[in-house]
């Protein structure tokens, strides 16, 4: 069973540690969201209203604080962050097909899948045009690279949907690239635009990560097991798209061979109906409930262990709630 | 009737003009396409096939020729150009529904829209971090602009679907943001990077936007008018995906109320069979068989006058050669 921190970390009081800088990143994320008119503007105000955690934009902010002062490098990073984010989100429920994102219509769902395809372009376009303004060229060619390794990530996903052979370190490859890298960027980039060392630099890097990775393997753990309402978006996808996430690996693993291309042949089955409460079954019986959410509960010990490379702070503590946020969120 | 120059343009003698940049470019795009293995090799050797007539690359080469020499930062603009329009292919075709590209399946005909989405979303970005590694600043800022410009242009022509109040103005706005500013920026930063003097620098700005806007015309009018077999490429799709381009809103113009109406009606009409044959019929009936191409006319005579700012040279003729070509060119 995955060891729980002994207070829930809570997300409200992480944020009121650089409640100010956070607030410049809303102004700034809203500001090149605005100047839009007809449908392009209603496209910018609904992603806009996608609002989500900005835990990536706290990743840089807080990386800033806790290393020295915060200034503009670190709010450029944040939006860009985030604008990528928002660009992938709205591929990814193009593809995925879901109606709702943070309890609002998706952007497929409201205008279609053409227009969300072009308009997840144009922000990915919008944020790479930001990110060209940063006059830092390590920041800048940093962000590039990660908008790179990002798309690739997705890409090998995509491409290894129903590959029932997916290994649990193949899967954190993609989720390294897909997720881990971006907020790696975040941590790195907002310590080194504060004057880091590369100890540091290096250090911070490797605690996005890990808390990218946990990130991940929590949300494709809620995905398969999690509650709809509660997770405030469209639930249960990966398994009709094929998508081999950790609770599927380790069920295989534990299964013997005919069972297990039973469970395969199942997945594969478009025509299967009530898959999902069918594999979570297994996954329960198995006791592999809490499998994938162990194994996030390491990396986040690993990122939270990589924090002793920062002097003691309140900034310090709050990258550590953030951690131990990723694990203990249930939406 | 457009007029036509003496000789045909030939694409080969204008490429002879600079063969060996030419090959320059060939070398360093399929560089960046290399190196890939399983799926995403397939996807890229894909691609790197699709390797088109190169005509963003050549106003690029032709334009810094004209003015002094060629360095890496023209080889950069030509690959980052050639990478971001080949990532708006693949995203036109999954759009389009095509089946065909330069004579070759699209990438969504072999591999599906997922994959398509993905796979042209980290073309993209690819040609972003290749494009944040050009060190001069203001070839960088112009091609991130590009990139955010293009991608607003596409979003606004696929909202304005179906729009049949669409003026020439409204479609001149698209298709300069949608393809003319690439070849702008092709054009400009040619030159500039050649150290070409401010006039200069506008006056190819200009040519290039001008060769681009009479390029997409052309475009259009092969896509409702021309034969498939000669353009390579699924056409007819413009119709049926409600796009309004130049011989329509000609179309549109000369009509009265009552058989405008009727034919908006036919072109709205999802279930209308041999809708493309009778629309062409009218456009033919009203003597606007030539209405688009005289327009693109228009636009490659000012192209052309632009040159005038150029010193005389077999580079400065080649970029005429260019412009008229992209009005003779019937595939």
């Amino acid at each position: 069973m995955p060891t729980q921190p002994a207070t829930r970390p809570d997300l409200t009081r992480i944020h009121e540690a650089v409640a100010a800088e956070l607030e410049e990143v809303e102004r700034r994320i809203q500001a090149q969201m605005a100047t839009y008119q007809g449908t392009v503007g209603d496209l910018m105000g609904h992603v806009a209203r996608f609002a989500g955690k900005r835990l990536r934009p706290s990743v840089c902010v807080l990386a800033g604080k806790a290393v020295g002062t915060v200034n503009t490098v670190h709010y450029d990073v944040a939006v860009v962050a985030e604008m990528i984010h928002t660009a992938t989100l709205v591929h990814d429920d193009v593809l995925d097909g879901a109606d709702t994102r943070r309890n609002l219509p998706s952007v497929n769902t409201r205008w279609g899948t053409e227009v969300s395809v072009l308009f997840g372009d144009y922000l990915f376009a919008k944020a790479f045009a930001l990110c060209a303004s940063i006059p830092n060229r390590d920041v800048l060619l940093t962000m590039a690279e990660t908008a790179k390794v990002m798309c690739l990530g997705e890409l090998l996903q995509n491409v290894h949907r129903f590959n029932f052979a997916l290994t649990e370190q193949d899967y954190v490859d993609i989720v390294q690239r897909k997720t881990a890298h971006l907020f790696g960027s975040c941590a790195e980039l907002g310590a080194l635009a504060s004057g880091c060392d590369p100890e540091t630099r290096e250090a911070m890097r490797e605690f996005g990560n890990a808390v990218g990775i946990a990130f991940q393997i929590v949300d494709d753990h809620l995905d398969l097991i999690g509650d709809e309402a509660e997770v405030g978006k469209t639930l249960g996808t990966d398994l009709d798209k094929g998508k081999i996430t950790l609770p599927l690996i380790g069920l295989f693993e534990r299964l013997d061979e005919k069972r297990r291309r039973e469970v395969q042949a199942l997945i594969a089955d478009p025509k299967a109906a009530g898959k999902r409460g069918q594999v979570v079954a297994l996954i329960e019986a198995q006791g592999l409930r809490d499998f994938a959410l162990d194994r996030a509960d390491g990396y986040v010990a690993a990122a939270k262990a990589r924090l002793a490379v920062l002097p003691r702070s309140a900034f310090r503590e709050a990258l550590e709630s953030l951690a131990d946020y990723v694990i203990a969120r249930r939406k």
